[in-house]
This record gives structure tokens, sequence and C-alpha cells, in this order.
């Protein structure tokens, strides 16, 4: 009977096997998930403003999508859009549609904005604006239809008929405004604030003239032009910061009085709700100290101090204030004060008047408001640190509840009253489903249930684990991913991809459940991929990140050699045949690994990697490490140019040439070490692209990385 | 009998391989052969001006040996230089002694210049001229002791007691006077011509401000810093050049009135014997014609045109003109003319009186002059073009004797009446000896027979080749290197070392035999090397390197198959396991191979490559492929950046960072080329090292290569 039972279930095995006998190639590996393996998705996907109805793209028109009833109606198509735009441009596909309020809408395609108008009922199209050739610094503001946008280092204004004018006049071209400043840390996304009724528009200043320029060449021009780029490093001169408001009404800016421009940032910069006032909170430059603080919008002058944030080793905004509709006093704050981050409503007297979530979880985006259920539309890795699912939370009594209780990973688009809202989801059996709901009440209807778009893919066996951190109590989630025709007789290769940086998480409950398909590629071809989130990664709340404090990179290492532990317990793991790699962080986990803990792994590959904090960024790198003449022994510890002597095994070194993040100089210098002490390792550059090699040439990195493995390590 | 011989003689092989083997360490193979395993030599062996007499460092003293007595003298030594100059240096060895005349020398140590007077009969020291830190442009005149040299873009005059004055004021950074112009090419290795008197310097200027900045980055400052050359590629704006004529007596410059300054060179900078005229050679741009003139030293106007030398290829001028001594009217002029380089007698009046040396070989230098015998002692590869031997040759009547007959790769240093001289060789079969003669007579007298620093070492066997060229008639220079242990039925893997570019030839009649103890390294680990000179290579005339003009790399490589069409016929190599090596020249070579002839070799390594010759410097590549303008189709055949889909095999491409030779954009596009069209290639940079690696750090890099060769060859 059980043989009977055996043969069975082998033969079901075989014919469930035929119809998943595909392999990837390298170009499905790599940009398959954008291309021709993605589930499918419905585009233009978007609540229209003040309205119970959505779009979306269907025969290359915007259909609008009413609630609950699911009427559909075309607004336009891209017919209609060339029919009246031919004379000005030639549109292949629809452009990507955003609402000013249900009768208006614009679309940027190639340097030109475009509006169109459905005021009489007829959607009529005309040019807005046009930019710069190749400017892509540029915000909307919906209230009164205007557009600023960048020239060069100065900030330009566009009204609703397209008419632009020079908000800032910076002769300097060290002087940059309406730019993104703090190279993007703290949350900062945008070097421009409009106003909640449009009129006013904040925006940032920076003067680099004491930031170090640092050199990137353009290999493509003849002869090579260097491209100097302005980069700060940790314990050098900064940026210096000021934030402007200025009035098209009267033409004027003031700049708010925040005090001395250099050694602090503003962060969390907020109007508040009636444009009177500004908050802007001012972060020391050490990062242990925040105030948050309310501005005059037309004198500047600081008229209150809220209260303040303080931490021995960081604090860390993120977040603007978010209002709460109809309580123009109140707002919501986001803070980690109490281990995790979560939301806390205060008043604009700077009183705290409740915690609204807590937990041993993290809250990860505000996505809407229901404002008669006094409740906050917030993603959170309530579920699980793998998770982020949504919920309702009554922002006073904190009476929280799912919206969708489905695992995986969800994104959230609420409509404007909060009344409904689409939820777009994967997880590892889900490779996206999409669905409309009301947020209070029993209706849904789903909107797409994708195919599997590797269901003809012979599909690696996938471990989910749990291993415990070097600390001896702190759960580590890892995932292990078997060759397809797994044998638990043999004996296979491992190759640990890894980052475990702050700010990151490898592992989702998405889809694949591999988390790329360059795993499953690799599992194919025989190898084990094993991927853990060590302490200092993102999620898992502040002490499992500040671990790592003024150490970058040691107790981060001790975690996944306790993953490297757990491999070598497998009678299946080949122990001499590990291999590492990862990129950015993870190039800096992979050298240091090499050299700080050698004859582990035989084989690495580390892209764009840091190799000594103190040729990082300020900003970043003094959060986590203070200043090198603060921390000389935790930047001496960390550093890696003094180590090359302890490596062991074949390690393959690869950056972009055009990498202004984790400048080049890393690994030029890194080389330069080697081969002063006759130490052997390969090496790559990617002459055009920056940090990242992304788009089609990311195949060839990958089968780079590919061919190296196979050399060396199979 | 004949089994008792074979027995005797392999016994006899033991005992003789017992002595020899020793294996090369990599470290020996890539420094030895100037360092551990170099011959021994003598060190400071000069003639003393006037004198019949001779120096040569002997136990830390200078030591005058006279001829043909061989007394020898101790004139001074480094204690005594140290006793003397303790308060202003400490002389760790004897620095290298400079004579101005019998009685008076000079030495450079670090930046400063010291004299030594022994007018009294005994030697006195004393600091004469400090340089700018590092500064390593200066010219010394031994007629009226004074030193000219640099500082920044401007020329300094010091005189005999040392007092400096400015011989220029260049504001402007573009404009640098008394530095080597053209780029090193047409013989031009000096910046400064002393008159014959020491009464004027003649000086060249030249203005870059038309040529384009090339970006050089230095990787070692923190952060990295573009320190950006002047780099004229091929079709550019070049420099413009100016010849000066200082006189310290009035403190004015003349300026000659060359004519235009743009698009011509100025070639041969020569001094008549009275001062007051100076000849120059003017070459057009275009390298096809050269126009000798004479310029009179106080007006600058040109008093006459000697000759026109002109070819529908190109003239390449690299020496100056000889002027006769006792002979104010007569000089050598050389001339490929008539195919060979070859020696010419004019007078001032531009009248050719006879061609002194002539024959299917060419004259390398000219090293004395005996006034008695009418002789001119040179060195040329009469003998063969692997030989470098020397001859005194009539300059009435072209009768010409040799000075010593032995095979090999000789050196003459000539006394000043032209009595004696000192010959340096060495062969294969001779590491090293020198010995002092009589130029004319009997006397000789050896000085040194080095020792066989390799006699321990397993030394490789070595094939001496001459291989027909793809012309199906000329002869080409070829060697093999076997592996120690040759077994003539195995099958060997072979690498071709290579260069074939103009200007060079690898095969030399010297010691070591194999030309290169790396490849000593190779043969010993089971590699057959193997190096040709092919057509376009030196030393064998004018249509042999001409044959290349307008397509560098087609014809070489032609005659490289033919080299690897000789070793696919040996039983003992194997044709599937070819490798190639070269840099330079060679990397242009090596990598043109690989793409236009794929599948020959099945691993390659390129060092420094031209990959287009639109990016090399204007000089030289303009002579061989003229401007990209006028030569599109050469320029199209041989770029390499539209190739490189058609890659088989294993690439590696190594560069030096700081090559301002063959700039590093060459490899960068190419890498950007081969990663466009998803062409994997390996590639390495030696952030800190020009266009060659050379000292310690050359290790690493063979190292590297020759990990490759092995990884994927072997």
């Amino acid at each position: 009977m059980k043989k009977l039972l055996t043969l069975t279930l082998t033969l079901l095995c075989i014919g469930f096997l035929s119809a998943q006998d595909k392999t990837y190639t390298m170009k499905d590996a790599v940009l398959g998930s954008h291309t021709n393996l993605k589930p499918d998705n419905l585009k233009q996907l978007s609540w229209i403003p003040g309205k119970h109805a959505f779009t979306k793209l269907k025969d290359k028109a915007l259909v609008k999508v009413s609630v609950p009833g699911m009427k559909e109606e075309n607004l336009f198509s891209l017919a209609d859009i060339n029919a009246q735009l031919s004379d000005v441009d030639d549109f292949k596909k629809m452009p990507s549609i955003k609402w000013f309020d249900a009768a208006h809408i614009y679309f940027k395609h190639g340097d030109v904005f475009y509006r169109g108008d459905a005021s009489d009922g007829n959607w009529n199209f005309h040019k807005w604006v046009e930019l710069p050739k190749g400017e892509t610094n540029y915000y909307v503001d919906k209230e009164k239809k205007q557009l600023a946008y960048s020239k060069g280092n100065n900030l330009y204004l566009a009204d609703a008929d397209g008419k632009s004018l020079a908000v800032t006049d910076n002769k300097d071209d060290d002087i940059v405004s309406g730019q993104i400043v703090s190279r993007q840390e703290f949350g900062i996304d945008r070097g421009v604030f409009f106003s909640p009724k449009g009129n006013y528009l904040a925006f940032y200043r920076k003067d680099e003239s004491q930031v170090d320029d640092y050199p990137v060449i353009d290999w493509d021009t003849v002869p090579a032009k260097n491209k100097p780029v302005k980069y700060p490093m940790a314990g050098k001169k900064s940026q210096e910061i000021w934030l402007g408001i200025y009035s098209p009404k009267t033409g004027k800016t003031v700049y708010m009085k925040t005090g001395r421009h250099t050694d602090h940032y503003l962060t969390n910069v907020t109007w508040g709700p009636k444009e009177n006032y500004i908050y802007i909170a001012i972060l020391e430059r050490s990062q242990k100290q925040l105030t948050l603080n309310k501005y005059d919008v037309e004198t500047g002058e600081k008229t209150a101090t809220l209260f303040e944030e303080k931490d021995d080793k960081y604090v860390h905004p993120a977040e603007p204030l978010y209002f709460i509709p109809g309580h123009d006093d109140q707002f919501i704050w986001w803070s980690e004060r109490d281990g995790f981050m979560h939301l806390y409503r205060y008043n604009t007297d700077g009183k705290l008047l409740n915690k609204v979530t807590s937990g041993d979880w993290v809250v990860n985006s505000i996505d809407g408001w229901l404002p008669q259920q006094k409740e906050i539309i917030i993603s959170s890795s309530k579920r699980s640190p793998m998770d982020k699912t949504l919920y309702a939370v009554n922002w006073e009594n904190g009476k929280i509840r799912p919206l969708n209780d489905t695992p995986g990973m969800h994104t959230a688009k609420v409509s404007s009253d909060g009344n409904y809202w689409i939820d777009s989801y994967s997880n590892y059996n889900i490779p996206r489903k999409i669905i409309a709901a009301k947020t209070h009440g029993k209706w849904e209807k789903e909107l797409l249930t994708a195919d599997n778009p590797l269901k003809e893919y012979k599909k690696p066996e996938i471990k989910e684990l749990t291993i415990t951190a070097a600390d001896g109590k702190t759960p580590l989630y890892a995932r292990m991913i078997l060759p397809p025709d797994f044998d638990k007789n043999k004996k296979y290769p491992v190759i640990v991809y890894l980052y475990n940086g702050p700010g990151i998480q490898l592992l989702h409950h998405s889809f694949p459940e591999s988390g790329n398909l360059w795993y499953d590629y690799m599992a194919q071809h025989g190898y084990i991929i094993f991927t853990m989130d060590g302490r200092g990664s993102s999620n898992r709340g502040l002490d499992f990140e500040q671990v790592t404090y003024r150490h970058l990179g040691t107790h981060e290492m001790e975690d996944q050699l306790k993953g490297v532990g757990y491999l070598k317990s497998l009678p299946y793991v080949d122990a001499d045949r590990l291999g590492v790699h990862g990129w950015s962080f993870g190039g800096f986990m992979t050298t240091s690994l090499m050299l700080r803990h050698p004859g582990v792994f035989k084989v690495a590959v580390a892209g764009g990697p840091v190799i000594d904090w103190r040729m990082y960024e300020i900003m970043y790198t003094e959060r986590y490490m203070d200043r090198p003449q603060d921390n000389p022994e935790g930047y001496a510890e960390s550093g890696l140019l003094d180590k090359v002597e302890n490596l062991k095994g074949k390690l393959l070194i690869i950056h972009g040439a055009q990498d202004s993040t984790v400048v080049w100089q890393h690994s030029m210098r890194f080389l330069h070490a080697c081969i002063q002490h006759n130490v052997q390792l390969d090496y790559f550059v990617y002459p055009a692209h920056p940090h990242n090699v992304r788009g089609k040439d990311r195949v060839h990195l990958m089968q780079k990385i590919t061919d190296y493995f196979d050399e060396f390590l199979k």
C-alpha cells in the first residue's frame, strides 16, 4: 500500500514537473520580473479626486470606474490626445495621467507638461509648460495648478497658464535652490513645498561652497570630461541649508530664521493648514537631538518650540507632520522614542495628546484618513516583519482593525473621502491581486488576480528559517533556496546574498517567493542561496538597528556568521564551497567578511562597496558612526584598507564609474592597497553606471557575477 | 657503445641539471634582472674629460683609472663628501658624479645640485643650486657651468655660483617654456639647448591653450582630485611651438622666425659651432615634408634653407645635426631616404658631400669621433638586426671597420679625443663583459666578466627561428622558449608575447637569452613562449616599417598569424591552447587579434591597449595613420569599439589609471562597448600607475597575468 502511494506520488510529481520544466535564461532572471515574467497589473489605477471612482487603462483609453456600481466610462483615448496635440508631439502610448481635480488633469511627455480640462464636459488638451532639456526636478501644486521646476541651480514657477518666472537668481553654482538637500537623508525627498492652498512656495536652499568637489568622469565624451559633484565626506565640511518661502503674490522670499546654517539639518518641513506657520525640525549635526519649531511665514521668526527628541545614539526623522483632517491644530508625529516607529498625536502647542499606535512592530506609511471614524489607514509590520499589511487605527483611542488580513505585501490607494480603497498585494502564492473595497463596510470587488507567470518554470524548494542572532536571543529571519531537483545526499555550494545595513530588509512576504529570479536561476544551476536580515537591518525596531552604532559591520557579521553556522550544520551544504555576494552596504559586508573573517568564504563578489566610512557621506555615516574625529576606533575597526593582507579566497569587486553614492574611490583605493601588499583580487568597472547597474546592462552584470561563482565556487 | 654513450650523456645531464634545478619565484622573474639576478657591473664608469683616464666606483670611493697603464688613484670617497657636506645633507651612497672638466664635477642629491672643484688639487664640495621640490626638468651647461631648470611652467637659469634668475615669465599655465614639446616624438628629448660655448640658451616654448584637457584622477588624495593633462588627440588641435634664444649677457630672448606656429613641428634643433646660427627642421604636421633651415641667433631671421626631405608616407627625424669636430661647416645628417637609417655628410650650405654609411642595415647611434682618422664611431645593426655592434666609419670614404666583432648588444663610451673606448656588452652566453681598448691600435684590457647569475636555475630550451612574413618573402626573426624539461611527445600551451609596433624590437642578442625572466618562469611552469618581430617593427628599414602605413594592425596581425601557423605545425603545440599577451601597441595587437581574428587564441591579456587611434596622440598617430579626417577607412578598420561582438575566448584588459600615454579612456570605452553588447571580458586597473606598471608592483601585475593564463589556458 505504501509502495503504491509512493509510486502514485512519483507519477504525480513527474506530471507536475513536466509542466514546470523550463529554466530561466539570464535575461529572464534579471529583467523578467519587470518584463516578460511580470505578473499582470492594472495601469493608471488612480482615484479621481473627490469622486467615488477610479481610473484604469483599457484598450489605450483611460476608463473611469465608479464604485460600488463598477460602471465603466471612457474618459479619453490615446487617439484623442494625439488628435488634439498632433502639432506639438506624437504620443506612442498613453502618458501617465495625474489629477488636479475631477475635471482637470496634467501629464508629462519628454520635457513638456500638458494639461487636460473637462470643465465643459469634453476633454481638451493643451501644452502647459516646457521644462529645460532633461530636467527632472519639478513639483506640481494641485490647488492653484502651479508648477515649480529647476533650471540649473535656480527655481522657477509656472502658473496655471504656463507663464514662468524665476523664483531665485543664484549666480554662484554652489548655491542651489528648490532641490533636495542633505543627500536625500532624513526622508528629504523634495526641494519644494507648496502651501496647502497654493499661496506660497517653501523651498530648500543649499550652499555647497564649503563642500569638497569629487571628480566624476564622463567616459563617453571624447576626450573624457570631468563633471565633478559636491560630495561631503564624514567629518568634513557640509552643506549649509536655508528654508525660503516665496509668495507669488508679492514676489518676495522670506528665509526662516533657523539660526546658524552650518552643522544642522532642516527636516520634517510641514506647512500648517492655515498657511500662516511652517514647521521645521532642527536636527543637530550629531543627530542626537531634534527640536521641532514653528515659524511665522511672513516674518520668518520662530514663534514656538513644540518639543525636543533626544537619543544617546541618534534620532532619525523620516516623515513630515501629518495634520489630521478637520483638526487644524492636531498632527501625527512619527517617532521611535519607545523603541519602534509609532504614531503620536500632538497639538500645535506641542502637547502630546496620545500615542496612537504601539507594540513591537513599526508603522511603515500613512495611506489615508477616515475622518468620520477618526481613523488613519496605515501600513505596518504588525502581522510580521516580513509582511506589510493594512490597518485602520483610531487616532483617539488607538483601536486598530485590519483592512485586509491576507498575509503579504500590500499597497493601499485610498479615495479622497476615505470611504473606498484599492488594495494591491502579493505573497508567496499570489503573484498579484487587486481589490477595491469599502474602508468601513462589507463591499469588496476583485479587480485583478494575476496568473502565475512562472508556472512553467522549475521552482526551487524554499525554506523559511528563523535563526538566533549572535546575542543569543534575537530571532532573525532567513530564507534558503534549494535547487529544484534538490537531493539531500549531495553536497551543494552555497551563496550567501546579503545587505544587512540600516533601512533595508531583504526578505519580504512577496512574489516570487525567492525574492529574486536570479536566486531561482542560481538554484536551477545547482547552488543553494541563503539570505538573512541580521541585526542592523530595518523593520525590527530601534534596539535591533542601533546595536551597530559606532561599529558598522561588526555585529552584522557576527549575525551573518550565525547563518553560516546553520548552513555548515546541514549535511547537504559543502562548507568548503561557501560564496558571498552583496552590493553597497552588502558590498561592504562582503569585503569585510573576507578580510575580518577570512577563510569562511571561498569566493566573494562585492559591488559598490564602502571600504572606509571616512569616504562616505556625512548624513548617513555620522548617524551610525559619529564623526571620524569622535570615533577613531570605530572607523579604524571598520576600515578595510589596512586589512587587505588578511584576504583568503577569491574576491571580485565591481563598481560603477559614475557612482556618486559610494564613490568609486572606495574600490580604487582598495585596489591600490591590495597592489601595494601584493594581494591578488579581481575587479570590474561599469564605466557608464552609477551606484547600481540597472536596465539591460544588468544582464551583463549578473552574468559576470554568475560566471565568477561558476568558475571558482561551483 | 652507443648505449653506453647515451647513459653517460644522461648521467652528465643529470649532473648538469642538478646544478640547475632552481626555479624562479615571481619576484625573481619580474625584478631579478635588476636586483638579485642582475649580472655584475661597474658603477660610475665614465671617461674624465680631456684625459686618458676613466672613473669607477670601488669601496665607496671614486677611483681614477689611467689608460693604458691601468694605474688606479682614489679621487674622493663617500666619507669625503659627507665630511664636507654634513651640515647640508647625509649621503647614504656615492651620488652619480658628472664631469664639467677634469677638475670640476657636479652631482645631484634629492632636489639639490652640488659642485666639486679640484682646482687646487684637493676636492672641495659645496651646494650649488636647489631645485623646486621634485622638479625633474633640468639641463647642465658644462662650458660655463650653468644650470637651466623648470619652476612650474617657467624656465630658470643658475650660473656657476648658483645665482638663479627667471628666463621666462609665463603667467598663463598653458604656456610652457624650456620643456620637452611634441610629446617626446621626433627625437625631442629636451627643452633646452645650451650653445656650444654656453653664451646662449635656446629653449622650446609651447602654447597648449588649444589642446584639450584630459582628466587624470589622483585616487590617493581624499577626496580624489582631478589633475588634468593636455592631451592632443589625432585630428584635433595641437600644441603651438616656438624656439626662443636667451642671452644671459643681455637678458633678452629672441624667438626664431619659424613662420606660423600651428600645424608644424620644430625638430632637429642644433647649434652651429660658432653660436651665430641655429638649425631647425620645420616638419609639416602631415609629416611628409621636412625643411632644414638656418636662423640668425641675434635677429631670429631665417638665413637659408639647406634642403628638404619628402616621403609619400612620412619622414621621421630623430637625431640632431652632428657637426664634425674640426669642421665647423660640415655636419652629419641622419636620413632614411634610401630605405635604411644612414649617415650623410653635408656642408652648411646644404650641399651633400657624401653618403657616409650604406647597406641593408641601420645606424643606431653616433658614439664618438676619431678626428685624426676622420672616423665616426657608430653602433649599428650591420651584423644582424638582433645585434648592435660597434664600428668606426670614415666620414669621407665610408670605409668601415669593426671595433669589436663579438656578436651581441654593445654600448660604447669614447674618450674625449677618441683614442680610447670602453665597450660594455652582453649576448646569449655572456651576461656582461666590459673592456677598455684603443680605438685605433691593439691595446685592450678586460675590466669585467660577470658571472652568470642564472647558472643555478633551470634554463628553458630556446629556439631562434626565422619565419617568412605574410608577404611571402620577408624573413622575420622569432624566438621560441620551451619548458626546461621539454618533452616533444607532450602537448604544450603557448603564449605569444608581442608588440610589433613601430620603433620597438623585442628580440635582441642579449642576456638572458629568453629576453625576459618571466618567459623563463612561464617555461618552467609548462608554457611555451613565442615572440616575433613582424613587419612594422624597428631596425629593419623603411619598407619593413611603412607597410603598416594607414592600416596600423592589419599587416602586423597577418605576420603574427604566420607565427601562429608555424606553431600549429608543431606536434608538441596544443593549437587549442594558444594565448596572447602584449602591452601598449602590443595591447592593441592583442585586442585586435581577439576581435579581428577571433578563434585563434583562447586566452588574451592586453595591457594599456590603444582601442581607437582617434584617441591617441597627434604626433605618433598622424605619422602612421594620417589624420582621421584624411583616412576614415583606416581608422574604421583599426578601431575596435564596433567589433566587440566578435570576441571569442577570454580577454583580460589591464590599464594604469594614471596613463597619460594611452589614456585610460581607451579601455573604459571598450568596456562600455562590451557591456552594451553584453560581451563578457575581464578587467583590472592599477590606480596609481601610468602607462606601465613598474617597480615592485610589477610583481603583482605579472602574477595577475600569470594567474589568468593558469586559470584559463593551462
